[in-house]
């Protein structure tokens, strides 16, 4: 098992980015712009990506507000199904940091090099998101390579 | 043992990456302004972060141009000491793409997390380094959280 690893800090209050972690409306902030569904502990999302009809879907598995949330994918690449994705909340300074783990991936191949740098690219969204109000969900995220 | 991963393409030649990622001028383009040294197979570079007394210091121990390039750290963090870096080129369309390995972290603590994403901004950098001639190395780097 390898897994990716992150950490950003964002100028917003841990609750804020618990939000942005957990609810529809936040994650289409920052993640996929047409995100739906109900969110909160248990709750699923469905987050399209390239194709409209095959969304990812997560599952809010746990929430702690402002300490920690964390999914597992339902749905989405064959690489990602039954993995998790994990944010553990931190206040060093006048930053929420945000300690950032997709575990569960069965082998490095060439396509976990690629989401491990879009998974970046996606945090900075989310800083953006929340710090000024205007992240870059899909379809307005930063392409990285010949795979989007 | 774990590793950070990531992937980017550039609309350069593998040749360019090489360069970029093998000689002092190069590095000095896109990671920190003040690199020096050798470069080339077998060469140091010395690359100045937080402390300029005590750079990083790195190792070209593979040198294949237009294919592969990979670092020893000689000097830096205690994390980083002993740790590898690895870039391997390849061509899919008009863009190189460069596989990113930097491997040989004993655990997965804060600062390798920290050091993931930070490495993810470095390789956007080096992307607007070659497309654009204007990159982003240190002092002019993407803050990314509390730690820089």
């Amino acid at each position: 098992m390898v897994d990716i690893l992150h950490r950003i800090g964002i100028r917003a209050t841990p609750e804020a980015v618990t939000h942005a972690l957990s609810t529809a409306d936040g994650v289409a902030g920052w993640w996929s712009a047409t995100t739906t569904g109900d969110g909160g502990r248990g709750g699923r999302l469905s987050v399209p990506f390239d194709d409209p009809t095959h969304p990812y879907v997560i599952e809010v598995v746990d929430l702690d507000p402002g300490v920690s949330v964390r999914w597992r994918v339902v749905a989405g690449p064959p690489e990602w199904v039954g993995t998790h994705v994990e944010f553990r909340l931190s206040r060093p300074d006048d930053r929420t940091v945000v300690l950032f783990r997709h575990q569960g991936w069965a082998e490095p191949v060439e396509f976990m090099h690629h989401c491990s740098t879009k998974w970046a690219t996606y945090l900075l969204s989310l800083r953006e998101h929340l710090e000024t109000g205007s992240g870059r969900p899909r379809p307005h995220d930063l392409k990285i390579d010949d795979w989007g």
